[in-house]
């Protein structure tokens, strides 16, 4: 009798366990976070972000008083120098540039596609921009029937067909992926290989439908690239709406001759600058967490989401552990690099540095998916490391950005992988992105001051914490 | 020892449960909607949604070509029309307008504030716009002190201080509230009440900061109520950087006059409608889940977020089942409410008609909080009820909208509460809408298709298994 009492009494408690459990999921993870006070420190950030508003003001300077900053332009100069500047406004120490030659693309003044003597509209011009990278036509253009695909194998399938054709590339972003940037992933080869699998069957000029799930008339720029010993041809994108237009009228008529001029054009490299300011660690100075994003962006809007939002962002976030005198073990460092656009130069060169100082890296968190409601972190890392951040995702719960998942860090941290670095991704809520991305509508006001206050937020917690604990 | 290890056994597996259950904690929800076979209808109708673009298009009718409207003018009329039509156009059966008499309020062409012979600033406009229900000022206007106050206790505190004066009401939506409906609630009294506050102490008229946590130069208005023995003073709402402008002017200069003339005034009632459409059931026609959202807005802006995007959803809820050949058990019915902003006449009237027929009502869900991402939905009810559309949460969880907790439903669906009708609404993403809400801001341009689309998607896939599986 009394081992069977024994007995029902610890199925009773096994039970009551296995009850819990299922109530309270997270418990484990929520004693971590409390167990060690920084609850209450994440409120606070949480608080004094929303108040002080400071990251929306920062972002309001970088993109409204300087604007677009490809890399290269002079623009991009002055970009470092802002940077440079508010991270000495804000206090922050070892604030320094690190210098990184970059290619500067220039756009030129004309960029032009025509549909040309059509029975049906005549002659009518399509919105287009030139893709980043792209040769520029000869200065009288070029003139060809257009061919429509939406595959590599299809390009490949046409073989001589395709000689002397301008190919379109019309193949969308599925609206039903449930995040946009899996839609991106499965259209973006088309921008980036499109004019090199394009010109290995003889095509001599590329049209490529712009990356957004919105039908608008507003082309998209982005980076394509040319390879060793196939023919450079020049690359532009097409806005959804003329897409459309253009397919329909290949439909219609079977055949479409478009006249295309394009006046861009690569010069030699120009001297820049990843721009990097610190919070040296109390402890152990010399363990470093890295936030970032990219300085540089697109010729076109003001790069507001990408990557401004990113930028402003990392520096409020170390601000505001400043302000709130959370001096942190390890050092946190906030580097924004150069040339993520169109070259990775700032990320690599930053990476080279490190490993030819050996400097070492506990995390490096990156924010270039946009400035808006942050949900959580992606993680790239092994399984234990992103099984430790978990246990501090109730940390970012108030505020509902408490996914911590598996997934990519950023470009730019991408090269320090190869040092064994766990980088980590600032995940957003992504159905606008690709609204504005690469285009004239990535401005200011399509950025909301909470929802990019909340990103600079999330990251101070979690690199506040990740310099605190470390990720032994 | 048989026994020992019979226990050793029976341990080991209820240990094997407690672990699988906190690895698994939504395991019962999710098995709940899959041996429905609803998961795979979830997600054809999220595809669909996002495939076809039908609100979207809906909205971009509603606000551009019909654009604000206010109860009793002609363009909630032309609202109206809109909505019946839309709705024989997709199918909808039992389309038909509910008559309710609306009051008709209208601003006019005069609403202007001015600071006048101030020593520091001379004379200068402030930017208002009168709260909706707001009698006008004598044609040549008023003149008077401001005092500024943040609560009814500084008010009744004032007692004979305030007599002839103005009081400007200027406590800020706290900007650090995690969601900004809490902000809204801890400062939108001010609006409402405001007025009868500041007439029991003699004061003679009242401007109130704007509800947003924004700080720029767009006045929102919104409701206030006068009370019976209490003079009517006129009431105006003030744009967030011009209180802050008025509030330092105060500090500098201890005595600021302003010169407030309204023109607005209330008519009579005008004979107005809700109008409603079913998908009607095929087991049980006479069970009733109702969606919906309200079809007036305030005169400013477009009424995009608030509410063109709850009525176009609604519509496109029964429109996505429609298309699939989803017919539900129960009937699914669509109302879109009129006169929510100033009066809940179509809300109250709904009501009062399903008290007369004895109508069996399972449950009803609105959208009023904008067509932002949705993230689930609010519900009120009795627990038992809560728990059960909990289980359905997983259905929702590839769009991240598996949120359901406790939280009231809408205002136009309130009055159904009395009937233990259970409600619920649709939770979204919160920041940006007082961005918008009741100003010239909130237009069309402003709402994601996307968001717009997972909103109606969410409606659609709720609304379906209520109609199915009932509440019982």
């Amino acid at each position: 009798m009394y081992r069977r009492r024994q007995v029902k009494v610890a199925l009773v408690w096994v039970f009551l366990f296995s009850l819990y459990s299922m109530a309270m999921p997270q418990n484990a993870a929520l004693r971590s976070g409390a167990e060690n006070g920084y609850q209450d420190i994440a409120e606070k950030i949480i608080d004094t972000a929303l108040e002080q508003r400071a990251a929306y003001e920062m972002l309001r300077e970088l993109t409204q008083e300087i604007g677009a900053r490809l890399s290269g332009s002079p623009a991009a100069a002055a970009a470092v120098e802002w940077a440079r500047q508010t991270m000495e406004r804000y206090g922050l120490q070892n604030v320094r540039l690190q210098p990184v030659m970059v290619p500067h693309w220039v756009r030129g003044d004309v960029e032009e596609a025509i549909v040309v003597n059509s029975p049906l509209v005549g002659t009518r011009p399509l919105t287009i921009c030139a893709l980043g990278g792209s040769v520029g036509t000869p200065p009288e253009g070029i003139t060809a029937e257009v061919v429509e695909v939406k595959s590599f194998d299809e390009v490949r399938a046409l073989g001589d067909r395709a000689r002397g054709k301008i190919l379109f590339y019309n193949r969308p972003m599925d609206p039903k992926q449930r995040n946009t940037f899996a839609a991106y992933g499965g259209a973006v080869y088309q921008r980036g290989r499109g004019a090199v699998e394009a010109a290995r069957v003889g095509a001599v000029g590329v049209l490529v439908r712009s990356m957004t799930t919105r039908l608008d008339n507003v082309p998209h720029t982005g980076g394509m690239r040319y390879e060793e010993g196939v023919p450079e041809i020049p690359a532009a994108a097409i806005s959804t709406v003329d897409a459309e237009f253009l397919s329909g009228l290949l439909q219609a008529q079977g055949s479409v001759r478009v006249h295309l001029r394009l006046s861009c054009k690569t010069l030699p490299d120009v001297l820049s600058y990843n721009v990097i300011g610190e919070l040296p660690g109390s402890v152990h100075p010399e363990e470093i967490v890295l936030l970032g994003g990219h300085l540089d962006s697109w010729d076109k809007g003001e790069g507001a989401h990408d990557d401004g939002a990113g930028c402003v962002q990392s520096i409020e976030a170390l601000r505001l552990l400043k302000e709130l005198q959370l001096q942190p073990a390890r050092t946190l460092r906030v580097v924004l690099f150069m040339n993520e656009e169109n070259g990775l130069r700032g990320g690599r060169e930053y990476a080279r540095q490190v490993k030819a100082s050996g400097e070492k890296h506990i995390a490096a968190i990156e924010s270039d998916r946009g400035g808006f409601t942050p949900r959580g972190f992606t993680v790239d890392a092994a399984p234990e490391v992103l099984e430790k951040i978990q246990r501090w995702a109730p940390l970012l719960r108030s505020i509902e950005a408490d996914q911590i998942r598996s997934g990519g860090g950023g470009a730019d941290i991408s090269p320090l992988k190869a040092f064994g670095v766990p980088t980590l991704g600032l995940l957003v809520d992504s159905h606008r992105y690709f609204d504005y991305h690469h285009s004239d509508s990535d401005t200011f006001d399509k950025v909301n001051e909470r929802e990019l206050e909340l990103g600079a937020a999330a990251m101070a917690i979690l690199g506040y914490v990740l310099a605190m604990e470390g990720l032994q």
